[in-house]
């Protein structure tokens, strides 16, 4: 038999959000690892299988153990919350695959990422051309951060902020503010959104003059609008289009 | 009874990638409003069930029948391929609220978006920051469009194109490889996919040098790497972080 990995999606953590083909993967499998807070949302899914799960293995670790157990010819599910390819284990899958020139199976499941359920509970954010950018420096040099922000600011992207905040680096997302300040107005819209569809969500509308005042952490995701974002009976819209097309000065940084 | 409104995103068109909160929804309309094509991809789950279908009607008009059905009473639910909240229909059902002043319940139900699917399909390309650009110019200046793929080119970005041709446009992706030139290696990879995950799937992995030699349609999606983006066995990787941080340099224009 033919051992294989498969990198699977399980979206925002409610069940309700799972893919039958993410579903599928992990009922299928000889042994699932992951995050234990990822695993600790599924439902009855893990009974009689072997699980690998810590909350304290290194994530570099946890793949290596992924292929140590393919290579003895098992179905290998690595759990990962949201989409397996934004911020999260198809990667680095995929990284330790060509380190070792591994021969092994490897399948990716697409699942809801956090922008996707964050947008859908704030209501329409995204929309319209957007951006991600992660906070986190621990492998991305905060110069480099800190040039992408200005960037996507200047060309009137909507941002989604993921890893916003740690407690190594708690004055990331107020540096990251300044930054998107000088290109937009305070009064812009803001939501801030934690445990999407899961019975601990918080959602917050706030704008940019503001947003500091909401509790921030590292599961925290920020979705800062564009020049048009508006918000309308608690929700979040940014419109599909420059109406008219005659817009184009609300790009240029403010000057008031 | 109260009608309301449900956005409900179908994901990439196989139900293996429908989310048990989509099928729901779905089942328990009164009416299914939606685009053909979409719904022609959907299982039997349309029996019984009045569907307001057509290829023709013009998406306006298409969410103001689902705002004349609501204030029946009615549970519609309004038909989205992907996410209803990235190129699709949740913006525009929420303005269309606010322009009534509607007080029509309004809910948003996340689907799989094209750039997650894409991305699986491809292997793990997002992985790092990245942005999503339309080159669609019917609502925006093609002005703006430029200035951002310039903006997400110089700031080492992956980049997804939504939207990449049409009849009327056969030459933005021309221009818009140009841009990236300017900016990213002719190696650079690039992942041009269409129909991920259904049976017409085409997925092509080529490089900003000769990604215009492939078929390319309004209905692909391509992803281009950012400059530490590489290729393994047919799949496109991007690693998860700038390793050492000395990689700086990469994200300056190349001057060869």
């Amino acid at each position: 038999m033919h051992g294989m990995i498969t990198v699977v999606g399980t979206g925002p953590g409610s069940t309700d959000h799972i893919t039958p083909a993410a579903l599928r993967s992990i009922c299928e499998a000889d042994v699932v690892i992951g995050y234990s807070t990822y695993l600790d949302l599924l439902p009855d899914l893990l009974v009689g299988k072997e699980v690998i799960s810590s909350s304290m293995m290194q994530e570099v670790n946890r793949c290596r153990a992924a292929f140590d157990e393919a290579e003895k010819g098992r179905r290998v599910v690595m759990v990962s919350g949201g989409d397996p390819g934004i911020y999260a284990m198809a990667g680095l899958i995929f990284e330790i695959a060509a380190e070792r020139n591994s021969s092994i199976e490897i399948e990716v499941v697409p699942g809801i990422a956090a922008v996707n359920s964050c947008a859908a509970r704030l209501g329409a954010p995204l929309m319209h051309d957007f951006a991600t950018v992660s906070l986190s420096d621990l492998l991305t040099p905060w110069e480099t951060i800190e040039r992408r922000l200005h960037a996507v600011a200047a060309a009137d992207f909507v941002i989604a902020i993921y890893n916003p905040k740690s407690k190594k680096r708690a004055e990331h997302i107020a540096l990251a503010r300044d930054i998107l300040l000088q290109y937009r107005n305070p009064e812009t819209p803001v939501g801030i959104v934690k445990a999407a569809t899961r019975s601990d969500e918080r959602i917050i509308l706030s704008d940019l003059g503001h947003m500091l005042d909401a509790e921030i952490t590292m599961q925290t995701t920020i979705i800062v609008g564009n020049s048009l974002t508006f918000t309308w009976h608690g929700k979040m819209i940014t419109p599909r289009g420059y109406r008219g097309k005659y817009r184009l000065g609300e790009e240029q940084p403010k000057s008031e």
